[in-house]
């Protein structure tokens, strides 16, 4: 299995905020936003194992910026940290007025820790992470500490 | 502003998995239930303040189980700890198979913090929380803590 | 083939109404309530029988109270009676205003009336219904006398 | 106010029947085709009137036939009577499978009452139907019992 | 294989344009009026042949009339032209306000050129046209015209 | 009205294709595909012009390649040509596979005549377009082409 680097599975999503995902006074619905993160997440830890992947956890989604019906949301997601079968991608969310010359600003961002499985749905190695700036390596030294405290939690909860 | 009792505003939304908000495994996307999980804190904030809400932060959102097409997906949420605009919502999704007796079990649980806002989207004081057992007065000293702990990292980062 | 009780399969759905879901003066369609209605007698259905269910009939289906965009809405579904491969559901609506501390009101009610099939799609039997209470026992006779009015009714068509 | 014809505002409506609007075995949920039927009526009622107007019942709605995945749906909606704001409207629902050349047939039928509102959501006097044919004028008598049945029940039920 | 007439395919599909589907400004994105025109030729193209059908290209697409939210959409699709596997659709959009008693008036017009396929995605051979008006002769000359330019075109590409 | 790059409103689109975008056989259905074409040169065309617009005509739309059920469709969009209140827009579409390495191919392509609109519906003049390159500048020319062959065949209509 071939190692693959960080742009390899980068990926970009955007879309428009529709009535349908606001509530009544016109902020979109947070649950909108998680899933179009959840769907960008989806598409690099795909690209990066190319086997089925499930969501396994989400960690410090915080909304700094109400995102308002019209908009248009862009979600960048790309691989921070890889362990033998678990993926951690941030995923970044922009938000721009198309009515406006202002530059998109930083709504959100989030860690989602997806997992690689095969045909039995159960969880599969995936192939190594290959960093080539030093942010990349700071980055993935820090999902690694995240992944190991996680790791931690759950072996005291069983 | 009266205060309200958590039952007051505990809330159950229940769904059906559908062959769209899966991937082609099968298994349903982390953003799908993410966004009824949303869902089911923003009326549970609603029915306690009566304002507009919009969501803060999303926390410890961990999923133990796969869900799959077909499958009846239940949220349960309710109130755990009120501060001044915010509310923090513990939000449980059950799941169960409707073609098996088996009866339902708990997939994943998040806290979800809302923020009450007025017309001109400023935070809004809320109704404080009425305490009547002793697991609701303990789960709010818990929620207490996560709540000052997100307040210092706001502020470490100003 | 286990008995089952009423209690066993009440099932309890809700969702907030959507812009896309009603005309251009804010009014809920009258289908997109008939359909949350359904969804909620398949659920009923289903978890008494465990088997695929169809829609058959749907009877006495009158809205006594507009409902609109923002608002609540809850169906809370439970058997009334059952025949050899047919099950009746009633299903009441209530509708809440999300942004007044006014109760749920009822909007309307429905029967529907389920058929159990096999994998060929013919009906198949369906477990007895245990009545527990005296209104339970009163409704049951209702829906038998409603079951056998229908009966009569197709036989005569044919 | 002008008296219209019952042609003047006969309307059809067709759909695919997609995945996500069937149960796991591939039936269409009664949900589904309810929601089409009363999208149908609804044109009708409002070509007819030219005013808002709402479901206030449906009646006689019985499902003759399974409809499943892939199919094409055709909803057939006229006018059979009309009151003072109050019109009735005969939904006929044919099923077609795109893949053979047998010809439609038809799965169900129902009457739906409309209601026509003015901007504050109160009854509106409605234009008179012109009956040209036996059939419509047989028909229209019809209606006109099942109008009094309902109005002669709503008075008990106050 | 039967040869068959333009009006045994013949097919007309109607939809209220929803705010979902519109801009900020209330106006249809023209891409949901594509996706009902290609939806309807989709319907013909099968209807015709009875075998799955693919989109291959579009012609000659040109708004006339902005189309709204709250309007109704109608569809109108009937066979022009049919080579060895390939069918030319024309399809006629209609937009009618059901507010007012202005007949319907023609939005936009395209051709649509569909292909049979069988089960291995390979071009299928179709039925041959009945023709049955002058018009649908004159036509069909015209669908000629433009197949053998599409041909040529692709010829030199390749 | 200051003058823009092409660059300055390059847009990129994702999107995963669901089982209810696809026909029975899983291909998708071309009006979805051309759905999501409108709406990346919706958004290019706003990001130059900042107001209001609407779809004009569609030109050379083909497509090249199958896409189905489970693939990643990209969307591509960059301004080609700028009338007085007209913007032509290529949209190219790539198409992946997300369970294979192989690299993303091009779908089909196509050109979207977008307009500038004001408040009052009418047509509104758009800031012109910078061409920094060579390739920009020849395919300036052939959008002036084709905006001047509609533009002739229109008037002789009229």
């Amino acid at each position: 299995m071939e190692a693959k680097t960080v742009s390899y599975s980068k990926t970009i999503m955007s879309q428009i905020v529709l009535p349908e995902q606001a509530n009544p006074a016109g902020n979109i619905h947070g649950g909108e936003i998680m899933k179009m993160m959840d769907n960008t997440a989806y598409v690099v830890a795909r690209k990066h194992c190319r086997t089925n992947v499930v969501t396994a956890r989400v960690d410090e989604l915080e909304f700094y910026q109400p995102v308002v019906v019209g908009q248009l949301v862009t979600c960048k997601g790309q691989l921070v940290f890889v362990g033998r079968s678990s993926m951690e991608v941030l995923v970044q969310v922009e938000v721009e007025d198309l009515s406006s010359d202002q530059p998109p600003i930083v709504a959100l961002k989030a860690f989602f820790t997806m997992v690689a499985l095969d045909e039995n749905c159960r969880p599969v190695e995936v192939p190594r992470l290959i960093l080539e700036t030093e942010e990349e390596k700071r980055a993935f030294e820090d999902g690694k500490k995240r992944y190991q405290t996680y790791k931690r939690r759950r072996q005291k909860r069983t």
